[in-house]
């Protein structure tokens, strides 16, 4: 039995174009003379549609959709994931469905049954659980089939303790082939946990399996494809790429060799970002890019990320020192544009600086030399890059880091414009690393960058330690309080930080609640981001002073 | 039986604290002879608690807290809301609960059965349903105890179609009373749905019903207070005060006459304003506010909630002309802030302005006048109150309302900046209506303010009409599409709306999304607010051109 794994890139919402999409596909693996073709979870509408489910209209058209799919499927079977209408007067008004189709009729619907709400899922919003699990019989094979989630609680890593297991029901069914469509959303690991539990699924089932995920990049979420074959004794016999469009063709009665397949969390970690960048962009028909380069390790990383995503010819790198930037940094911004091919702008801002201390200067009177005056010259540069943004249609990729973002070490309406937050779930430890990955071949981030000691430049002197721990010690605690929810006895415990230092950046952690709730949506590439998953109150009173 | 209903405004997550008002209120029903006493649902944590919940020792501390409250319950009977752990090894880490407590010892929980998962409530990410119903006995009678949502099941204007009514199967354990204990934030209606409800549930029971509310702002959500008490016949007997803490004192066996109690919905409108501005900043131990006020009706309206809320002397209002604005708007506002007695302070921007478009003008050159300009004005402005936010510790209010957010006719980083977003959630039309209201003993806004055509007085002769349909219009196609999730056609049916430009007008609310991403956060006041309980895709293309 040949099996075509489309592992595809919808556009939230787009039915008729995700869904050309699929029709094209379905001739391309007719050519390979496929038998069946699998398709990611909720194909049709790419995920997650959030709200757009609200809307009656919407869940009408994806039927429209589904029945052109049910219409080219002569000869072929097909299991490809849609949303649809749970009829009973009773629950959740949808299913997360995958469609069964044979030969021009639709066989039947698997609907999910555990529905992850947690973290950046919100399935319960919208969805009734898929209480029966189900095979389809083809060609004298059992096929069963599940939705993502559904696998996950056979795992000992389970994220939730779910009532059933659907792997331990659809055994006794004794399936021949298990296919599960899936839309799983990339963090960065060191190790691939998918792996071991997809593993243990084949085992416990005694029969192949087959996981085909959604890849590309819708706003927060970067779904990493990675489409995995295992053979029912569990080895992992083929991965399809990661962070493109791609296909595997098995035959499940072949014997074939294990994959040789080992994660590269690095390279993984910057394609997942170039992702990121590059799906906004091209999802929202928009090309250019501009960048406030300061000379900073921040901005050096997002240009490029960006140069990568966009070509260097669509990046525009703005520099705009003041009197406190250094000429290193602008010597080093220069070489980093050359070495990127990227045009570099300069426009001064200390004369506007000047313009508004004087302006101000009413009001300041009396007052020292404060984070105002930091601030001032962060939207002053923000202003600009917003200015240029609107005039000639570029989008202002943000560079504050995780850590920074934790911190409240970034200038709201000032740093924090742009259209995406590049780094936003990059700790600075991380930027680091990848820093210095770019550079393993040959140095195209000027070794300066890396080395000198981080600074915002926006007073005499400057740097980031003067009023920050080391980074270190700032991501350990964002590992543990953000990641991992940790107490903070819990933290002083596990990392042996003091105890007072551990309270002041938690407390720092939920003082900057509010800006980051104004700041610009960042690109998911942790277990748990700040800008999707995650949701605090700004006025609270369990930690604060 | 004399039952203390204690509608009380806690602050998130302070545990502590809100166990301390809740032991003072123990001691203050006690003098009044109470036998039971009734706090709102999740009373030790405020609600919503959101993520603080996935913190171990936050639940340990909420049991903490309960137990001193258990210790302080001597002859007393008192319900209480909390949340604790499931102790079982499936599903759920949680429970949201109300504790029952008599005379120092707990008698048990009544945990929530119905968990709302949509519109603003995500309660499915962390509780587990409590599938029992229970009645506790006190002095002879059986008590039956519900959360919130549960009653809601037995509705006909239910939002969701719920597997089960709680109503129903406590009607077979035949209580002598009902203890309802919420947290149902305020939102603008012309009839109190809840009485409806409440008065079927009593009904159905043939019991008496009291429903214990919080009442607060916390972040965007408002809750109303006015808690209720119903008489077995359904009628509403009692009504606590809205927006303000308070409490009723109940004898269920004496014969009292029915309330007359009639929602005033602009009276309320404006209360939970004023509430969402003041425990705003009470809560955040801030004090003093800053208003762009540019002499139109959305920053006059804020001015005026601002100033009640906070009291005058705690505002500061800024006039920053440029040379698009009107001396009638420099003399509205000077009149405006004269009657509320808020110092007006005087900063004008032109030069500035001018400043930007030299320093711009080799980018520019050859390009012609367009919002690039306009937004430089209105950032010009963010930038200044930002400033004078920083140096003296005032909170900027921003002005922008519901019609400007949905249609993006709103500057990012401009008229946006702001720590809370008083009127995101409130339509122009219903600005003109508050306006009104306000002026309805004597003209308090300046009737020149209320009369002149919308403008933001970015460019010369510029109004808003000039590219927005009237907002009458645009407001009738935010209630069809936004509120109540219509189609196209089905609001261009409804309101009879030509079909091009309803589908213009959805397409700018999609596009204006990005926008919305990094607005202040709201007050919530409709059934259906951009800030909180929405969720959709920045990049999606089933609305777009």
């Amino acid at each position: 039995m040949l099996i075509y794994v489309a592992q595809l890139n919808p556009t939230i919402g787009n039915l008729t174009r995700n869904t050309e999409k699929i029709l094209n596909t379905i001739e391309k693996a007719r050519l390979e003379k496929a038998e069946v073709i699998v398709f990611p979870e909720a194909a049709i509408s790419g995920y997650p549609p959030e709200d757009l489910l609200l809307y009656d209209d919407f869940i009408d058209q994806m039927q429209v959709e589904l029945d052109k799919i049910i219409e080219a499927s002569k000869d072929l079977f097909i299991v490809v994931g849609t949303i649809r209408r749970n009829k009973e007067k009773k629950g959740n008004l949808l299913f997360n469905s995958a469609a069964v189709i044979y030969d021009g009729k639709l066989l039947g619907f698997k609907d999910k049954s555990l529905l992850p709400t947690y973290d950046v899922f919100v399935e319960k919003r919208y969805f009734e659980p898929g209480i029966e699990q189900k095979v389809f019989k083809f060609k004298g094979k059992k096929i069963g089939v599940l939705i993502c989630e559904d696998v996950w609680a056979h795992s000992e890593n389970v994220y939730k303790k779910y009532e059933i297991d659907p792997i331990k029901e659809l055994q006794k069914l004794k399936p021949d082939l298990l296919i599960n469509i899936a839309a799983s959303p990339y963090c960065y690991e060191k190790k691939d946990l998918r792996i071991d539990v997809f593993s243990k699924v084949s085992k416990t089932l005694n029969c192949p399996h087959i996981m085909c995920n959604q890849v590309g990049a819708n706003d927060q979420l970067v779904f990493d494809g990675h489409s995995m074959y295992f053979d029912k004794e569990g080895n992992l016999i083929n991965v399809a790429k990661g962070f493109v469009e791609d296909h595997l063709l098995i035959d499940i009665e072949k014997q074939t060799p294990v994959a040789s397949y080992q994660i590269d969390p690095m390279q993984d970690l910057y394609n997942a970002l170039v992702l990121g960048v590059k799906d906004y962009f091209r999802k929202l028909h928009l090309s250019k890019a501009l960048i406030g380069l300061s000379g900073g390790i921040d901005s050096a990383l997002v240009l490029c990320i960006a140069a990568d995503a966009l070509g260097p010819l669509n990046v525009l790198a703005l520099n705009m020192p003041s009197r406190f930037s250094s000429i290193s940094s602008f010597e080093d911004a220069n070489l980093l544009a050359a070495n990127l091919r990227v045009e570099l702008m300069d426009i001064p801002i200390d004369h506007m600086y000047q313009q508004y201390l004087d302006l101000l200067s009413p009001v300041f009177a009396g007052k020292s030399f404060d984070t105002t005056e930091e601030n001032l010259q962060a939207r002053i540069r923000g202003m600009i890059l917003m200015a240029i943004s609107n005039k000639l249609g570029y989008i202002v990729l943000s560079t504050g880091n995780k850590s920074e973002m934790a911190m409240g070490y970034v200038t709201l309406y000032g740093d924090m414009c742009g259209g995406l937050g590049v780094l936003n779930d990059v700790t600075k430890s991380l930027v680091y690393e990848l820093a210095k990955w770019i550079n393993r071949k040959k140095e195209i981030i000027p070794s300066s960058i890396i080395k000198k000691e981080p600074s915002a430049e926006l007073k005499a002197d400057q740097k980031d330690q003067d009023t920050l721990p080391p980074y270190s010690v700032v991501d350990k605690v964002i590992d543990g309080y953000v990641e991992d929810h940790l107490s903070i006895d819990e933290i002083v415990k596990k990392y042996k930080i003091d105890e007072t230092l551990v309270k002041e950046l938690v407390e720092r952690i939920h003082r900057a609640e509010y800006k980051r709730r104004q700041g610009p949506p960042g690109i998911r590439v942790s277990k748990k981001a700040f800008s999707k998953g995650r949701f605090f109150p700004i006025v609270q009173g369990w930690i604060a002073e």
